[in-house]
């Protein structure tokens, strides 16, 4: 990635909501209503890989993949505006999961399995 | 947000691809695999949503809060490794995403309207 | 709905598979990617919802509430061509699944209540 | 599929507007609100697939192969009811949307690929 400091990253979550102020948007961004567009985003997303084999979704055209890097670009773009509006930290949050993850799937135990941890007795 | 640097960011990107390795995990994180694991969160988050009006939706009791401040997390998580599987640039991307929407939605032009950008002739 | 007996809609089956076969699509078909091109349609049709209130998506303009009926002819058509690949008996199975929510949620017990069954103690 | 008349679709209709009509759910049943309940249930037949390979997904072992029915069967609910809500003609759109395809996608001319009918010049 870019060199870039968390300062700008505040920056951007400021910059969206002042995109979506001066258009008069926010009357729109009820949560409600973000995690739908955040979902729609995901599947235009899902969209670029429904007919290629797992092989080819790693070599992806030049012009497909620009797409994809724009479709996580607008899940992103969604997710920030949705922790914006309910006063979410969302980088303590992931951190708060990858704890969760760590106890859920302990790697001595899930090595080279895909179970979800609710199919291990 | 808490204080962090972007080099925290390159380390939590970092660590979930150790996380995936520990558990020999990457064999099943084509591309093709980690957009259906993001819209699948991306549906518990708006499941939180389906049956509440959107005024209930900026009104969260804690605990459903917590639970979509946590599906918020995971969508980022599996963002972040698509990314990381197809070495996209996902802040550059952003910026490029913004400037884009800039130009398809003039403030003035659009101003507290929700049409997408093909409704208007 | 109009005046039709059950084997069109066998035939509305085998029409479907023929239209795969014809084109050579049904190497795509797998029921991986069927799953992934339904949520796609399932996505197409909450777009058009996203930005409006509950009262307005009852109350759609004709043009889009055409394309709403087209977007759940397209999840109805997949949901069809997954059953075939897999051998479900939908209508079967749909008779299952209302008998299962009747157990689940008792009519004196969840009256008015949008509450998921996990939520009772 | 069972041998059955297209009343007993009327009655399933029926039935599942009872269902909602008994728990004085019919509240929480804008179609805005069911588009996003039809989206989750597609997420949940998405997940059992996700880390499967497409070989795989045709060979569900049984209990796997019933959930999947079972996330169908619910998909296929919430299409009724949002197509009750619209008054919508569910096959009628279905045979309609067969047409449009055969169009879009002439045998002679797609044979074997998965490109979208946009991606032809």
């Amino acid at each position: 990635m870019g060199a870039i400091s968390m300062s700008e990253i505040e920056e951007l979550s400021k910059r969206l909501k002042q995109f979506a102020v001066e258009r008069d948007w926010e009357q729109f961004h009820a949560p409600k209503n973000l995690a739908m567009a955040l979902i729609v985003e995901a599947a235009e997303l899902v969209e670029h890989f429904q007919w290629l084999t797992e092989q080819q979704s790693y070599e992806l055209p030049e012009e497909k993949h620009q797409q994809v890097a724009l479709e996580l670009a607008d899940i992103f773009i969604y997710s920030l505006r949705l922790a914006e509006r309910l006063n979410i930290n969302l980088l303590e949050t992931v951190n708060q999961k990858i704890a969760i993850n760590e106890k859920k799937y302990p790697a001595d135990k899930v090595k080279g399995s895909s179970k979800k941890y609710t199919e291990y007795t």
